[in-house]
């Protein structure tokens, strides 16, 4: 049961507006009826993040029955056609928690191989980043344009993001740290967003490491497609989430790699 | 001269105005003309900052000749009204820089005592703070409402917020960090979002070093307005500058000062 991309596109569209309504009357909200996972960290779970992925999984239930799920709060339905909707209904619940408006919607469509299409939306904002198939673009307040990464061949000129100082295990962030220590800016608490904005040519590098792989084949979809690159901090694969490195230039993103190897 | 509250007020929407629109046009525009102000670290200016100001100073040259002014980018003009209004046209350089739509335009109105009124501008999101002769509103993307701090006299349930892991001299990094580690979560890279969601009752507390007059008068106006609390890190006055404290309850505040003071 393959699917047009101009049909793909349409239907990711609706998952992402679905999810948007289903968020938006949270926001901000003065009762955010917030839980924790469990007890290993502060993962809040709002009601928000589960009524919007209930409402995407709704539409997929109706129209793509035959598709696989991977959904941050529901988890796993498996497919028979080889094509997985990954859905990440709030990336950033913390900022989400903190009212800034650097937290999305992501949603990708993802082959056999990877991720085929991917959205980053930010309702409060109404920006849309869209990615795959040949096309990178936004939608937002200042109108429609097309996302390219920008050219930032070494450390010394480039912005770095993650979202956290404490990036992943003491290893991870000594290694993070060999690459912070000759970038010209390091950026927090920017979530989802950082992917966005290098999509947007606003960012060079982001690193991250215990990512899901919801958290990142909507934005490697939309990177790649805007001509930057996503692997893992050996350069191979990001798929699966782990340690991700994001980069708009490829010398850049060897001279990363180089860091982080140590 | 005086000026009446509702011509205040009106008169500050139009400064804000003016700003945006000189600004938004180099918001994630290709070339941004960053210069550095100095060598002394990476301060980057804009001509969106610049030409910001510009806007907002023809507007109070023609129309409030006898006040004063006191602007980040283009330094003091003396008044003998004893008003002076207090701009920075773009607070969060770096945030503007990075793409991220966590900059502001801070316009205060400050008489001999302290700012009367301020307003935190975010034009790319729609959003403008505004507070003080008595309220606190938020005009945005989702409408129009009244700011209120929130309840939270603990720390072990506060949400923190500063824009720098590196929060002033070594000193004040080690006061920070007493906070900082007694808090629920602590937030990076907001700059002055973070007042404004201080405002509206989104985060708990907010703590920064090395401000200037111009980063925290208008903050200060709508905190003040919203029912919360700002001071340096003594408990006196911060609308000078330099570190601040920034709380939504009084019992939170006391608690984060006996902190900072070790």
């Amino acid at each position: 049961m393959p699917i047009a991309p101009d049909a793909a596109a349409a239907l990711v569209d609706r998952l992402a507006d679905a999810a948007g309504w289903a968020i938006l009357p949270w926001f901000r909200a003065e009762t955010l009826g917030t839980t924790d996972k469990g007890a290993a960290g502060f993962d809040p779970v709002t009601e928000a993040d589960r009524a919007a992925e209930a409402a995407m999984r709704d539409i997929l239930d109706a129209e793509r029955p035959e598709d696989g799920i991977l959904g941050e709060e529901f988890g796993t339905r498996a497919g028979r056609s080889g094509l997985t909707w990954v859905l990440d209904p709030i990336d950033g619940t913390r900022a989400f928690l903190c009212g800034a408006p650097t937290w999305g919607v992501l949603i990708a469509l993802s082959g056999p191989e990877g991720p085929l299409y991917g959205v980053v939306d930010q309702p409060y904002t109404g920006e849309r980043f869209r990615g795959g198939f040949g096309r990178a673009t936004l939608d937002g307040p200042r109108g429609h344009r097309a996302l390219r990464v920008r050219r930032c061949p070494t450390l010394a000129e480039a912005t770095l993001a993650t979202t956290y100082p404490e990036v992943g295990t003491a290893a991870d962030q000594t290694a993070f740290a060999r690459v912070a220590r000759e970038v010209r800016l390091t950026r927090y608490g920017m979530d989802c967003y950082a992917y966005a904005m290098l999509a947007a040519g606003q960012i060079d590098l982001v690193i991250e490491a215990g990512l899901a792989p919801y958290d990142i084949q909507a934005p490697l979809a939309l990177i790649e497609a805007a001509g930057g690159i996503v692997t893992d901090w050996q350069g191979g694969p990001a798929q699966d989430g782990g340690r991700v490195l994001a980069a708009g230039d490829p010398e850049l993103h060897r001279a990363a790699l180089d860091r982080l190897a140590g």
